[in-house]
Parts: structure tokens; sequence; C-alpha cells
């Protein structure tokens, strides 16, 4: 049994879903694991990690419409705005989706669904660069 | 240390939770390991894993009336709508609740409180063949 | 490659977010583990699991305005009330949020983001004594 670290950088110029999964497959692919557990874990609170369906755009362009309507930028619930009108929303939205996600590697590959991708979640609209962590344990 | 992979196949017939409970339970008590990580990993994009409640089906039908109120099918705000009105729904459903969960296992136990149950939910109408899959690691 | 078990209390005295961070961290220093997976499960399903900002403690004000919108005590629309006008509300809000988060260990140090902090949010009223697993592999 082994395990092996690694880092993606995103930068993101938006609030959008950004795809991840070649960077991801591709890493795990290169490890040279067969079987094992793959975790991802982004240090941020203010973007996140998503599996979606990879296929039709459509979906993430309606995955942000229903997130900008559930938690509306410039909310006047918020008293946390100093950073922005965006800001306290981006904090909702990841406590709303995921932090961390943990797929199994089944014979070389990262084991995901005939429709999956993995997205990095961009919730702030201004420019950032983002960590996402990856750790492989297996054989 | 050692690893075990399965899958569990789940035919659904209608947007409910799905107690899986049992067939994960049963399959880390036949793996023989006494100490470790259970990981449930779900293939689908339109179907998740939730821990909930197992005791009061009241809180089963609860939780749908929620998602239902929250996520409306057939909501104008949607453009994805090729697949019928409950896709985009099912796609946001899934994002709002978790594509893997990773469960200790404590002396040959996978460590659910009292009253948690593990569940699939299936956010389509129609009948679909779900695929969760599990990797256990330990010893 | 080795795993280690341990538990922690948390004893709350109404809804709000409870920071985790040093308990979590401590522990993690004290095992002698330099790289690896740490897992965090909550035996609960009325309490979660949240990685959220730990710098501005509006945020957590902000969070917790959020959810007592989006998931009202004492809604009409559940029928599960038996224990009270929170206990759904907690199911529901538990659902929203996360019951087991994982994240890297690297050079001996839980690789938490610079805001991020690792907290237990409780959704109930009363008070209750929580228990939160931890899960640690790796060498």
């Amino acid at each position: 049994m082994e395990q092996q670290h690694h880092q993606i950088i995103q930068h993101t110029n938006g609030r959008r879903l950004y795809d991840i999964t070649p960077a991801v497959t591709r890493w795990v692919a290169d490890s040279g694991m067969q079987q094992g557990l793959l975790t991802l874990y982004i240090q941020h609170t203010s973007a996140s990690i998503l599996i979606n369906e990879n296929y039709d755009s459509d979906v993430l362009v309606d995955m942000e419409s229903f997130f900008e309507r559930l938690v509306p930028d410039g909310d006047s619930l918020f008293i946390h705005t100093a950073e922005g009108p965006d800001d306290m929303p981006a904090h909702v939205r990841s406590a709303l989706t995921q932090t961390s996600i943990s797929i199994p590697v089944v014979e070389g590959r990262v084991a995901l669904g005939t429709w999956q991708g993995i997205f990095l979640y961009e919730h702030r609209r201004m420019a950032h660069k983002r960590k996402v962590l990856l750790h492989l344990i297996g054989e």
C-alpha cells in the first residue's frame, strides 16, 4: 500500500463551473496506482468541488441560475459585506456544495460514471487562484 | 493493510429515498475488516447518497416535500429541459446533497450513529438502475 | 502504513457553529502521522460538519441567518413534528451540509487553507452531546 499527494492550481476569471476532470484523471493515470481511493480537497471557503453532468453545457448554466436565485448577491440579510456583495453568498454556496469528494480508483481509472465530470465551482466574481489537493492511497 | 471493492445495484421506481443500509453493512461484515474506512460513491448526477434518520419514515416524506418546494419540477428558470421537467431539478438536488460519503469502520462495524441510515436518494421520476461503489481500506 | 481512530465529544447549548479545529489539529499532531488522510464523521442527523471561514465571526452569524430563512422552524410543510418545530428543519439542514469530510495530512499538518476552520453545526435549539469520529490513515 502506498500514497501520493498532488496539488492542482486553477486560475478562475469569474463565477462559474470549471472542468478539472482532465487534470485529475491524468495525474491518477501517471501515478501508476491500480486500485485505491482518490480524495479531492479544496482549500477555500468561497469555491467548492462538484460532481456534475459533463455532457450538456446547459446544465452548468442552469446550475448557476439556480444558485444565483437561491443565494442572491447583496442580500440585505447579510452583515458580512466588507468584501463585496458576492462574498457571503460565496460562503453559503460553498456550505451547500462540497469541500471534499472521494472517488474509488478501479483498474487504474478514476471510477466516474459515464456522464460525470469533476468541477471546481468558483463562487466569487473576481479572478482567483484556487488550490485543490489530491490524495491517493492504494496499490 | 488491505482494500476491497464492491458495487451495489439499486433498482429505483420513482423519486424517493431508498434504504441501502442492510446491503452496505452486510458487505462490510462479510469483508472481515475490523478497523478501517468505508467510502460510498454514486456514479450518477441525478441520484445521490444521504445519511438520514432511519426511525420515523415521516422524515423521508418531509425531506422529499422540502426538496420538491426548493427545486420545483418544470421551473421556467431552466433551459436544459430536453430530458423532461424533473431532469435539471435532479442535477440540482444532487449538487445539494452528497455524491460520496466516508464512514469509519470500528471493531468490524460501520460506525453509524444510533438513528442513522444510509440512503440512495433517487431524484428522477422514471425507473432507473443505480450503481453505488463501495471502497474499504483497513485491516 | 497505519491507521488511528479518535472520538471528539462536543457539548452544544443551542443552534450555532462550534469551532472544533483545535481539537482536531491537536489530535493529528499528537498522532505523529506525517502524510495521510484524515476523515471526520458525525454520528447524528440533526448536526453536521462544515468547513467554513474562521476569521470574521459575522460569517457564522450570516450562515445561520441564511439557513433559518431557507428552512424555517415550524414550517407547515412538515408532518414529522413530534420532537418539536426545530427537529425536521435540523434533518434538512444536515442533508444540505456534510456528514463526512476528508482532508489530506501533509508534512504532519491537517492541510486546511489559510482561512478555513472545521465546525460542528448544531441544528437543534436544546443542549446536546455530539460525537464526531476521526479516522487517520497514512505514515
